[in-house]
């Protein structure tokens, strides 16, 4: 018998991700998979992408969740906290809400506001040290799906001491996963096709985050919503510090890292060629005019923004090796 | 060392989708993959969502694919009957183009042109007692991405008596990735973003190899380009031939198929669940006003519609299990 | 001083798109705009596209309303006969929803259910003699948007005796915008992007109207959800009642009308180049394998299916140049 | 009779835009359409969304051009200059391609190479002074898209002594008929839905004319193409140069111009509610955490980016009230 697996949360997007990643691993095996108003209906009739999936979504209740050996926690942004407190200490979590991510409560209160939970490791494994941390642990804490694509862009050049923590200006579109299943007005299909529109615009709650991992100093972060259902892409801009190649400080960074690629030069980042996958697109140039770097970061914010990383992280935490069920190639193009 | 396997025609989105199956495949091992004008470019210069899959695109040499066990042919129209005369009779080849479908050669001629090159088994699984020639086979022809659609939903029905053969209606929709990839016009991202547009109205050339398959006398068929890169929607509407519930006949017929999906009462398909994988979404009803039987179905043309329904043939061809290297789930919602 | 003009239920998007028309129209002069849960709001909240336009929604009072020449109801389905039972008997109104579109009290019952309004002016002034009925109307009721294209492509077949009545099967897709600007999880961008599916399958609430307008006794009707914010394609089927050329009856059906146009042979019509204006476009041929004649019908279903219909139709009423104010041409292409 | 109006070049997307503003304009007359390849075709074979509009395209000849009393040059770039030298003096000139956009030879030869033909009139009547230059002019170079939105965002600031010149940062993205219409692998529809992909990184040949129009001294420019047909949005940040709202400098800039629209304050521009508008839409803030200034553009690169901004140029050249013609409002929302 496997790793028996409980996912929370299982209605949404990335849930229905998680569910078709677990379906196809070959040692987590899904005991529960639990909702809250979805409670009680056929998973399919929910994820119909799932059809064939024969499961019925049961209550989200922490006894249950307790039975399995590894939980995945993808509710919504402060509902983990009080879950995750009532699970035994031997249980695994990987929480794929904000709950956990933040070290500094100052941050999370400006930020987020409420109670601040305290922060687990955080779970991005391409981080130098952090695939270590994570397998140590009990308890990580997920990205959130622009600061994965942000910090794996800006995060070595900083380290290296080729870019400059204080003047980063990012400008990143995500597709309308990113924003969950709730129905809202501006998410309409109707609202959405055929337009980009900025949020949140230079107070989007990932910059604290990215600062942590990064060790950025100022930040301008722009969010854009892209007519499309999937991806992220993120062009992050910082002065220099010193001369140098990016992309030599990338290649060197990811030089073992399975899911992150540095493509060849002259081949930019496209969202497309990363849905589906667990895979990170990267490429980096010095601009003409200005002398900034220009790091582009590609992703699928449910993939290794959300769901993928979250297996990524579990196979760690398991002694698993790391691509176990998960694979870098995209679906369509 | 499995089963070697080369793939010609690797540069188009069936020859990607293929290559991206291959690659998650435990029993087939890709030897070689070739294309035409982009012979000689890295594989991810071309499918970058293959980007990490180490492969230089072949020149698409009769020799070089005698080599393998397993050659699939994903070439344009009209291209594959020279290649594979050219082939050892002990290579399993199954093609993806319409060159060898047709067995009536008139009809071959009134709607493809050119010489006829003759049928080959007939690559869809799923008709009665076809699973079993597949495995028999050599040489198997996959069946045209509408063709494949249509014939799931209507096939069963006139089998069973239930469905008149001589007034079938059908009006279905493709993603435009079912064109190709030559860069025409009408094809461009302008023009089809925001848009649906019929083509070919009443004269495709899948007509007669639905008509071979299905047995219907008289089919009026409307394509329809959709404004999304992938899936195939297919009504088809037929006159009742005794009083029956469509959806017990199609129960019967695919009650052992894993790739075939009847949804409960209620739940229409749609493509977007189909998208990446293998399945056929289907659902029937018997229409309120007139009568009409109307069978609904999807799935993705890059997959059961083209590359997943081509290893699900190689499958059965080297007396594998039917669903290796597949999988039934969508990779969105 | 112009004709008043008021606009009951401005907040949706047959309502904004009615607006527009209105800004740019000589004759008409906009007093009022009225809403329910957004009355208060400054119209540009509401209508981005119309930033400049100032004017704030007032509560949907029938008072206000009556004080105008011109009442145009953009409610929802069942909510304007109320209204438009308390208006004044010289006020021209025109009903965009479906309260009085139907004759048959029974249709409406089943279809629709809740107390039958009763039946207004048909607001087609396509249709023979429609034109001179509408001008001499004081209340007309604007057709479905499925319903208006799909009569289009329908009636002169029938009318001509080209076409059987009996046997008339329908395939029709629309953008979203033609389910309204509510937030169901079924319509946001997530859901739709990439996916076509159908609804209300042989059972949608057009089938009577299209019927009571065409004279067709059989009727299947299959509608799709198409991903695109606008437009509407119908492929519309019947068997020929004679040997004749549908295109010489279309041809002359519409001789004379401003807004459909007949395509030149071989050009098939495309929902883009509808986009933003009052035309229909058509074509129609002779299936190859089954004899069927097949009219495709194109338009934008906020367009000449809503809001530009119902300028015309008032265009009409006060004895207006039909074109006043309205453009047959498409924003895209 | 009007002012007789040719356009050369009616093929492309901005001229089909074109020739729609021109079908709605009460003082231009339209009377020679040109095209290329496309010569001699009917004007709705090459857009559709024009049908109804009777007219041949012609041969792209400067003697019929010269019997305009207004030509507008939509040639690819390179091509404007070698036609608009063979036209007479008298006869005004608008070029919407990038010939005789610089002033500066040695940026002209670094951004686009081959001969500099010198600079006309800049024609974006919204910077200081520049409505009368161009009302005194028979030149008129229109702006590039990309430049039009992100001059709007970024000159008055730094003409206020607001922004800092040194180190502007742009991140914008366009919907593909900025692209052209010409067929391309990667502008097809199945590369473009669900995609977001960055290209001429860091070295887009519109910098040259931003900073010539701004004054900004060093600007690092990331374009991205969208999965949307119209639209482009930029995302400008600029390090302030003194304490000051940045929104009242937008609103002081503008406060006579008919068509920029600065938006209440939290509303941010999106692209679709300028789509078929010539209207441009603005906010801006200060950044939380890096204390930069964010403007945010929105407009329609067909409209105030090309054919709209066009008309409006030709209406000041001819001492016509700017807007005639044209619209602020958009189409959809």
């Amino acid at each position: 018998m496997g790793i028996r697996v409980a996912v929370a949360g299982a209605s949404g997007y990335a849930g229905g991700e998680l569910l078709r990643l677990l379906a196809g691993h070959p040692e987590f095996e899904l005991v529960a998979a639990t909702a809250h108003r979805q409670a009680g209906q056929p998973l399919d009739a929910v994820h119909p992408q799932l059809t064939g999936l024969d499961l019925v979504l049961a209550e989200t209740d922490p006894g249950r969740l307790a039975e399995a050996d590894l939980v995945f926690l993808a509710l919504p942004h402060g509902e983990s906290a009080a879950i995750a407190a009532q699970l035994p200490a031997a249980v695994r979590v990987v929480d794929l809400g904000a709950d956990h991510r933040l070290v500094d409560g100052d941050a999370w209160a400006s930020y987020y506001g409420g109670p601040h939970a305290g922060a687990w490791t955080y779970g991005l494994p391409e981080l130098p040290g952090q695939r270590e941390r994570i397998a140590a642990a009990t308890r990580v804490a997920n990205t959130g799906c622009y600061a994965a694509t942000i910090i794996l862009a800006l995060a070595p050049l900083i380290a290296a001491g080729a870019a400059q923590p204080a003047d980063v200006v990012v400008v990143a579109a995500s597709g309308t996963s990113g924003a969950g299943r709730a129905a809202k007005p501006h998410l309409l299909a109707s609202e959405v096709m055929g337009d980009l529109s900025p949020y949140r615009v230079g107070a989007h709650q990932h910059v604290p985050e990215i600062k942590q991992a990064t060790g950025a100093t100022g930040l301008s972060f722009t969010p854009v919503l892209a007519p499309m259902p999937r991806g992220i892409l993120a062009t992050v801009t910082a002065l220099p510090a010193r001369e140098v190649d990016p992309r030599t400080v990338l290649a060197e960074a990811y030089a073992d890292d399975p899911f992150v690629h540095l493509l060849p030069e002259g081949r930019w980042p496209h969202t497309a060629a990363t849905l589906g996958g667990n895979s990170c697109h990267l490429q980096a140039t010095v601009d003409t005019d200005s002398g900034r770097l220009i790091v582009v970061a590609a992703l699928d914010n449910l993939g290794k923004g959300a769901a993928g990383q979250a297996v990524q992280n579990a196979n760690l935490m398991f002694g698993l090796p790391e691509t176990t069920g998960l694979s870098s190639w995209g679906v369509t193009r």
